[in-house]
Parts: structure tokens; C-alpha cells; sequence
């Protein structure tokens, strides 16, 4: 397998998902290793570093990409599989920026109190340990946390010419920022324009669920994956397959409407894994899902609907079992 | 430890939290024994039962208690420790309701659409193997899943003199259907009125994560429990502790507006633990929470904000150890 | 008609909807004169008092009342007809208080960021302009505002034994905030209980719609309004007639939610007095509705949805046209 | 005045803000007579048409433009005065589409439920009567209802480099589909762009507050308009100026997030307008504010916050009182 690496130069980044002419054109079946820079392009160094000094808010979320690939087309689905995902540098940053995150008035959520003061966390990474260590400003307290690197932003260009900022999640995926995009996701995207023109970034060393404060331990990342592509078969909102779980990913407001695009979406799907109509799978999702908030930051929020692969037929394989082909290719990826 | 045994006669539910007068009183110390009718108060026994004809909407999620605690006075922290959870029937029933669920229109976001229809399933409990059967309606499909048995509402007398119905959750918990509600969970709440006066009901055999159709594998339910009091410290929303992590739990609407309810309150929690100011710990919890949802259906929505202890300093204990201590009691409680 | 006049003592308020015994027993027919506190409990007199010094939150928005009706039993329709409404004291009161209103966060969409400063204005009442007179605080601005005096609050007893806080509207109605609650309003209000038990309170001698601080210019009022009974008919929601308008009012969250409740049931109404199917009268509403906001600050929200007579067939009254029959009555009573 | 008329072919529609070549260069002071197309591109034709059938949903919401005004530049504001509005056609068309508006799930607020009927209405314009005749499909019910020509979408090119389709209003204006859009209103739109590339479209011969069933009565209209620009002081949000009141539009999702977005933009100005602090702005909007809904159907909703010109001071006018500077000119206009 062909394993193209690259590493985009700083005016090659992109800002949105469509309106951005491809930086590569690669084929089915090809490998990728990406360099990704962190959501605040990398302007927060030191606890020192306050954002409304540094970030300029006109570049964040800067994406690796976009890739065309080749054949895709408009209702085809465009696979990919992440192999590896490596931190690029031996540390994170977080950051309370002012009016963004979930514990504060925002610009959609508006209020007339004072913003939250403008704080910046540095999270030293223990390669070995496997660990980053978060300082707390205002006292003592320390703690190691185990990594758990993963994806924030996995997009393609959007449907009806619309061209979408790397901030906001939506139908074409995009700054969803959930932890189940992490190695070992095969993630399903339907493609909407001809070459599917995806890019990945926002790396996180590690992040809880909801994303409370707006940034997880954002991270430079080194992404391993694997493109493919089948023909037809669009879903209508991103998908992922584990090695032990599928799920779907709604991403909208207020939360409960994420949830009910993600729910109807796995209903579809598991519909067709086991043959049932939608009442009986709507039954049996209500006594077997898990429902892990992604983000409640990113005005739009995410939210992940979660089966587990024990719960379904064993014939009836997603996708055809493309997921179980690409973990092969990948274990022999791995050593490259 | 006392052991009181309890089993309601069918004119002694409960159908709200406050306005009914206590069936026992009790010490700070004893440990109960109580049955629970079902949900639907045990109307639907078979799948040609529909929930229009047999479940009068007047009676239903049918509450044991309430139980006056003695000693509890408003500003107290009552402690309920779920010792062991039995389903207490062969059979659990579940069912897709007119107008009431996630994946319909309900009294609260209406529309003109006709309702889903009435449908009910019958889950057969295999005591032995620990499993309920999934028996699709509509066509062969069959799939048995594990048990998990839980408790969807177990709360206390509302505060400023409200009586609340039993199916909505809020700030004395309530109806917050969340599988984290099980053996082995501590939950405390804050006391309200004298005597606290709490019940619990609504047993389910197993639930997935934001109980999607409205309904769980719905069950008679045995449950041992221990009941404590700590003088003050009443939390603003109720709190569960598990062996290995706590966790707050927020029932508002839109789903956001319970996160962020869970969420504050966690904060607090986690920063008495760690010493940490506000600013801190809402950043530590961004990088370490889980948020699995319990409920999008009761009308007020419920979510958990969850943090594992090993991420939490092993020195200062929640409501200074007594879920540890409970956990012992229990221990020589469960063979009684 | 009877006329009673009707002053509480302090210790007379009803603070909740439900839960309270009748201070009166009444017939159908009679007419009432009622004074009611402000919705402070009158314990803001100036400038220098401020909320969280003077407010005692467990005693806010006293009701007049309730009212036990003779023979009005669930599923009856009580009627309210406000003949008039004078403001009983020379000056209202408003208030920006910590964590409540529409552009703070509150203790339901809750942040980390620090309340809005504690600050209240006093509104001179210029009796006989019909004015009251708005000072700025922090600068020398003043403008004089015609008075357009309203009832916040009218509701009946809840259905299924609930006990409700007079803050938070409901089905029962109740805080609904809304100018349209004005003299020459009829209201229709499903009865719950036996005898209705129906409060009202909370006077503003000016609100914007919306109410957006939390708090309108807040006055004790003297009401005349006559109590009429129609036997079954009851609405599922609040309901307004005025001599050119009829209306329905949604109460919940998110703000949605409350119109299209508000608009379900209209749609009904309208449906009523066309003959019209739902489809057609949806059509129709879509292009004829007004929809003033009431409250976006009470934790239930509340809208009204709204439709000229203009639009609808002259011989098909609302209610049997008890409105036109009362506003008669009315005339006569104004003078008393 | 230089008065452009222009009627675009129908591949010169755009249906997007952003992402669109300009088909005209004005000048700042230029006056336009534009032709639009109604939202369904003149699909609807007879109630035997129906939506499914006839509207190709990749083409609806035709744009008239965008124009390039010269020397427009990103901080500027552009101000659209509208002079005459004239329906185009001798009718209007309004249909429930499946899984549109605001009383029907959508693919934002999923449920399993099936669409409303598919159902078109066609409303006869009375020209000289100023009415449309709504007719019911389903009854004999009819009634006449006077014209309010309106314009539903106005807007600029968005910031960020995004491109947004024409059916979903946000902070560059677009689809906000409120009855404030009528003759005589001037309009500010923030320039996010060079040359701001404004368009126009979506004529509402009538239309209710929140445009409840997701369609109008819409028609295509022939708009005249002038165009200015202001260098610098772009509003956040757009703004609305009558001849009585002036008013700011949120579009976003919940509800109550689109009002406060439009209730903090309005303190601004009135804040400005009158000299007072933020506080006394909001205590003094709660008591004055008019707030109709604009929609309640666009994935993001509309508010509009309006404050009668009565309740400020004389002496500050809006933008130096360009409006005033325009009604003079469109007087001029008017005839020719």
C-alpha cells in the first residue's frame, strides 16, 4: 500500500470544510500519515500565552488537507480508517477562552455577565508513561492522566455548494470532537461533492466527554490513515465502526435534537443489520445503546449513538466488513 | 442492621413526590427490603396488551414510600445505599406509547403528526443466565441481552411546598432513568422537608443510555437498600457514588441545560475533594469526564457527569467515606 | 351581580398552585375585587434596597387566593373576565437580581460567570397621566412610559395532585407574564380539581414582552374580574379572548416548545369556529397568526399565539360568545 | 437617482450567500427594481401540484443578485432602504411540505412519525382589493385576508469565507422570513466582504408571525429599493429601521438563543441612542420592548426585538438618520 506523508506548510492550512482547492489528489486504498497543527495553531506555548493576546480567531481549527479522491462521487461513501494517531509534540494546550466553552454565555448563548478569565493550561506529555500531567493554576493540585489521543475535526466539503467554517459540526462531520475518533475508528462520511475533499485536524492528547470548557488538550498530531472508498451508500450523518461498537454522530441544537438525528440514523442502520422495521429497532436501541455526549461547545453540539457489535448478528457485517479488511491492511501498515 | 420488609398494597402508591403522607417511619441505620409494581402498574402483561387500552395515565410509574426518615430536616443529606436490586417477576414489558418518547412528538413539542403505533413487547427474564429476550414484533428477529437491573426513580419531597408528579425528574431526583441508578450506588439528596420522605420505584431490568422509547425493560422490582442521614451538606442536585467513580445528575430541558446543571455541581464536588477553585477543576473535568445520558423522555431531561476516582486524590474521601462504609454493611446485609 | 371585595393579610398569600385551602367560596357570576402585593411582597421601596437583601425567595410572587368555585369540577372551564385593573400603590418596583432574567445565566441554563450587579429602579406613578417614570440608574436618562396595567399571574389548582410554585407557568397557567392579561381580557382556564381553586397575583403596571430582566414594573393591584363556569369544554392550555382577538398561551422550554404548543392548540380552537380540518386551519394560522413573546425568564417560557376576529366567520362565537355577555356585565360593574 | 431594473434568467439565480459571482456593480446611491421568483422557483403553480413532485429541493429560496456595492468593505455597514414591494404574479402559493415546519418533525427535531400530507394552496391576489383569498382544501371555508408584501430573505455574504445556503438565516441576514421586512423598512447588514454581495428574494405576498407551517404566501415580487453604505459601524446582527420603531433580528436555535442574540444587540443601540450603561438599557428594554417572532421553520429560528422610536430620544437618530435621508428619496422614487 502506497503511504503518502505530508506535512502542510503554514499557509497551507484550511479554515473550512468546501471553498478550499485540494492540496493532493490520491487514490482509493492509499495511506496517509498527516501532520496536523493544534486547534490554536500552535499560538499557545506557555501558561503565560492568554488567548485573546495570541489566538487569532480568524485562524483556529487550521486543517490538514483538503484531500481529492479519486472516483469519489456525490452519494458515494467515503471511508476512513485511522490507523495510528501519534502527539507531535511533548505537550498540550488548553485554554478558558473568553464567551466559548460550556460553562459560560457565549456569542449564540448570550449574556450581559463578564467572560470567565482567560486561562491557559500547558499539559507536559510523558511519551513513555503514556501520560500528560495537568497543573492547576490557582493552587497545587496536580494529576497524571493517562493519554487517549483522538481526532476532533474529520470532515468532507459539504452538500449544496455551501462552504462551512472547521468550527461548527454538521451533516459533513467536522469539528465533532468526540473521543470515539481515535485509532482504530473506521469512519463513514457521505461525499458530496466529486473528490470528497476531506481533511482531518484538531488533534486532542486526551478529552472528556462534552468537551466542557471549549478545549481539550489540544494537540500537533502525527495521523495514520487508511482512504477508501465505496461506491454509493451515502450516509446521511457520520458514522464509526470499532472493532467492538458502531455508532452515528448527530451534530445540531439544543443537544436533544443531535441526539434524536444520531438515534434515527443508527435505527436506519441497525435496521438494516438485522432486518428488523423501524419500531422493533427503535425498541431494541432503547435497551442496548450507550449515548456518549461528544461536545457541548462547538455550537453545534455532538452526540454519538452507540451499539455494541455483541447486540447484532454476526453475519450481517457493516459496510460489507470493511472495517475487519482495513484493520488488517493496518496491522501491516503499523510497522512502516 | 434492622431489616424492614415492605411490599405495597395497591391502594398504598405513591404517584408524586410530596403530598402523600409516609407509610413507615424510620431510623438513620435501617436497611428495607421493598418491593415496586412496574411502571405501568403492572397493566401490560402480554403483547396484545396496548398501553391505550390497559395503562389509565392517571396511575402510572407507581412509587414505594414515601418513607419518613427520622431525625432529617431540610438542609440534610440523605444517604441511600442500593444494596442488591432482584427483578421480581419472570417478565418485563416495554412499550412504544402514543405521543410520549424520543423519536416522536410528545404534549411538550407537539406537532400534527399522528402517533407512532401502540405497540408492547414482552421480555422473557432467564433468571439463571442473567439475561432478558428480545422478541421483535414485526419479524423473526430474537436477541438476548444481560440483564442490568436498575432503579429509574428514587427521590425525596420537593422543596418550597411543591408536589410533583412521579414521572418528572428534577432537583429531588425523581424520574431521572439513568442505569447508573444500580447495586452498589450510593445516592444522596438533599432533604427538603421534615422527614425527608423519599420512595423509589420504577425497577427496570435493563435500560439503554437515554431510554429512547420512553419505556425500559419495565419490572417488578426487590430492592435492599440502606438508608443513612448526614447532617447538612445537602447537595443542590442529587450525586451517586459507585466503588470507582461519582457522579452528578442535572433533569432540566433542553439536554444542555441538564449538563450544565450536572456539570456545576460537579465542579463544586470535585473542587471540596481537590482543594481546586472553580477555574480549575472545570478545566481538569473537561479533560476526565464521562457524560452518559439517562433520560430524553420524562420531560425534564437527565444526564450524569461522571469522574472516576483514580483521578481524584486518594485522601479525601466524598461525604467523608461513608459509601465505603455502606459498602460493608452491605456486605453482611446481602446474605440476610 | 354580587360584588366581594377581598384584601389578604400577610399572612393569607398563596405561594404555590395547589396545596392551598380556599380563603373564599364563590358562585359563578360573582364579580370580585381583589388587591394583590407586588410580586416582591413589597419589599422593595427604593433604589437602595436590594434583592438579595430584601427578597426572601422562599416568599416571592404572593397570589390572592384561591378561590373555591361552586359546582366547577375537572374537565369545566372557568372563566376570568378583568374588568379593570387599577394600580393600588403610587409607584412600581423592578429589579435585575443575581441569576435570574433573560441575559444572565440562572440556576437552570447555569454558568461559572459572576451574576449581574444586584440593582433595583423605582417607577413613579403619575396617576392621572397614566404614566410611570423611568430613571436611569447610572446616568441622568428619564423617560416617561404610558401605563398598561396586567395581571403576571392567574392560574387554577394542577391536574394529578402536582403542587406548582407561583414562578413557574404551566398547562394550570399561572406566571405566565403576559400583557395580554389585561382588563378587558377574558381568560379560560381547565379545571382541575373541584372548585378550580383559582389565585391571581402579581400586577405590573408595564412590561415589554418577553419581560426580559425577570421582572416587569411590579405593583400591587386592585382587580375587578368576574368568575363565570361553563360546564366541560375545558381547554388543554390557557386561553385569552379580547373584544378583536382570540389567543392561546404555551408555557415550557425550550421557547419553541411553548409556541407549538400554544399553536397546537389554537389550531383546535380555530378549527372549531371554521369547520375547518387541522391541515387547513395550519395553513391559515400560518399567514393570519400574531405571536407576542411573554416570558423567556420563568423557567417555563411562555407565548402567546394569536389571531384576529377580523379573520375568523362572525357567527361562530368562542365559547357561545360568554366574552360579548360579559364585557355587558362589565360595563355595569364599572361604576360600582 | 439611477434606477437599475433587472430581472435575472433563471440560471443567473444564486442560491446561496457567498460563493456567488456578483451580476451587477453598483454604486452606493444607486436605486434597484428587482424581480424574485417565489421560494419554490414558481413550481407551484395549482393545489394539483405537490411539493414532492415538483420542487426540486437543491433549487429552492432563488436569490436575486448578489450586486457587488463599490467600495463595500469587511466593518462597513450596508443599508438597504425598501421603497415599494408589488406582487409579481396575480397569486401566491403555500404548501405543508413533507417533514417542513414548525408542527411537524423535521431532519433537525427527528421522530419516526410519517409526514403531513403533502398539500398546496394557491392564494388569488385582488389586486385592487389588496387581498389574497385563502381557500381551504378540505372544507368549503374561505376568507379573505389583506396583502403585506414582505420580503423573506435579505442578506449579505457571510463572514469567514462561508458560504451558506439561501434557507437558513444567520448573523449575515439571509431567510429570516419576518413581516418587519416590508416597504419602508431600511435595512443595516454588517459587510463581511468585499463589495458586501447582497441578494434578494423570497416574497411573502402575507405572511404570520413565525411562519408557522414553513411557507407563506409566496410570490414573486417585483422590490424597488435603494442602496448606501456607512463605512465602518457594522452592526453584529441585522438591524431593521421604521419610521417608528427600530429593531434587531437574532436568528439561531433554541428560540430563546435567537432572542437574546437580538436583545443584546438591541441594548447596544439603544445604549448608544440614549447614553446609558448596559444595565439601565436592560431594565429599560424589559418594560418597552415589542418582540414578534419572526420564524420558527428556518433550522435556525428569528426574533425580532423592537423598540418604538417613541420611548427614545429625538434628538439621537439610528445611523445619523439615514433612514429619514431615505423615505425622502424613495418619495422622489416612488413615481418614477
Amino acid at each position: 500500500m502506497e503511504l503518502i506523508e505530508f506535512t502542510p506548510d503554514r499557509n497551507e492550512y484550511a479554515y473550512t470544510f468546501g471553498g478550499v482547492a485540494p492540496i493532493r489528489r490520491i487514490k482509493p486504498g492509499t495511506a496517509l500519515r498527516l501532520w496536523s497543527d493544534d486547534a490554536f495553531g500552535g499560538a499557545l506555548t506557555s501558561t503565560d500565552d492568554v488567548s485573546a493576546e495570541k489566538v487569532d480567531l480568524r485562524f483556529v481549527n487550521p486543517q490538514t488537507g483538503p484531500f481529492h479522491v479519486e472516483g469519489a462521487e456525490p452519494g458515494d461513501t467515503l471511508v476512513l480508517h485511522l490507523v495510528d494517531l501519534q502527539p507531535a509534540r511533548d505537550w498540550g494546550a488548553s485554554a478558558v477562552m473568553p464567551f466559548f466553552g460550556g460553562m459560560t454565555s457565549t456569542d449564540r448563548t448570550v449574556s450581559l455577565q463578564p467572560p470567565l478569565p482567560d486561562t491557559t493550561w500547558i499539559y507536559h506529555l510523558e511519551r513513555e508513561r503514556g501520560t500528560v500531567v495537568f497543573q492547576a493554576r490557582n493552587s497545587d493540585h496536580t494529576v497524571e492522566l493517562p493519554t487517549n489521543p483522538m481526532l476532533g475535526t474529520v470532515g468532507v466539503a459539504p452538500a449544496a455548494g455551501e462552504v462551512r467554517t472547521s468550527l461548527v459540526p454538521d451533516r459533513f462531520g467536522g469539528n465533532m470532537d468526540t473521543p470515539e475518533m481515535r485509532a482504530g475508528s473506521t469512519v463513514y462520511l457521505g461525499v458530496n461533492v466529486e473528490g470528497a475533499l476531506f481533511s482531518i485536524g484538531d488533534g486532542h492528547y486526551r478529552q472528556g466527554e462534552a468537551e466542557a470548557c471549549g478545549t481539550a488538550v489540544e494537540g500537533a498530531m502525527t495521523s495514520t490513515l487508511i482512504v477508501e472508498l465505496i461506491k454509493g451508500h451515502a450516509p446521511g450523518w457520520p458514522r464509526i465502526e470499532h472493532d467492538d461498537a458502531i455508532m452515528t454522530i448527530g451534530s445540531s441544537r439544543p443537544l436533544e435534537d443531535s441526539w434524536r438525528i444520531a438515534n434515527a440514523d443508527l435505527i436506519g442502520w441497525v435496521g438494516e443489520l438485522t432486518g428488523m422495521d423501524a419500531l422493533d429497532t427503535y425498541q431494541l436501541i432503547t435497551q442496548i445503546a450507550d449515548v456518549p455526549i461528544a461536545n457541548v461547545v462547538d455550537a453545534n453540539y455532538s452526540v454519538a449513538v452507540k451499539v455494541a457489535k455483541d447486540h447484532l448478528p454476526r453475519a450481517s457485517k457493516p459496510f460489507d466488513g470493511i472495517h475487519d479488511h482495513l484493520r488488517d491492511l493496518a496491522r501491516g501498515l503499523a510497522g512502516a
